[in-house]
């Protein structure tokens, strides 16, 4: 199973979440972080105060698909990191 | 190195907390997170508020027997979400 | 990619958010846990209140310069928890 994080403006988190509907993701955790970047990079995009941090299990090939629509949705025009992780869930057919 | 995720109800953090004194682990974190599942599934079983995410690193053969205890003892009363990902530990033997 | 996570007490913040400038880590989230240890190991120095999670992005050869300095500046003389995973990150050019 991938663990799949995303860290984004708070204004976002509706929409992603409607993402995650979208594809059939079964569930989320979101938590509130600060952040910051340096350099001008990407990751430096994302304001101080007010981003979240989501977090979503799920099976390799929607991992994919949610990666993809993230891409095409959202890095054009928004600040946003999102990386994928292996983990290894108890009962994951739950997911 | 693990590293054990465990999200549920902030009522159960301390009895997740008393079994790992129980077997032995040596430290964790804890943090409020959002949750939300969709479609009758198990991580929906979460409500919306007052979600616990609980970090713990161990040695794979204490995580195995974690996991074990957590299936055992509540994850058939309880809404429980727990996944295991593999972690290079700095010092490892202090856990 | 690597994640890096860093636990430490929330005072320790700007002086790892400094060692992360000076190496040229390109950003990074923050947030505070709770946590506790056990049995006078390491993780347990840690205070129970005011703990902060820092997780940074970065590319292996860095995660390996900052966990050295981690070790040689922090390690000594704080109650501090270091630990890396592989990550695959949406467009690791920007880190």
């Amino acid at each position: 199973m991938k663990r799949v994080t995303i860290i984004c403006e708070s204004i976002l988190e509706e929409r992603v979440i409607e993402l995650l509907r979208e594809i059939g993701a079964h569930g989320h955790t979101a938590f509130t972080v600060r952040g910051g970047g340096h350099q001008g990079e990407r990751y430096a995009d994302i304001t101080e105060t007010a981003n979240v941090q989501i977090d979503i299990i799920l099976k390799p090939s929607m991992a994919e698909q949610l990666l993809h629509r993230l891409q095409r949705d959202f890095f054009a025009a928004y600040a946003m990191v999102a990386y994928e992780s292996d983990v290894r869930v108890l009962r994951p057919d739950k997911f």
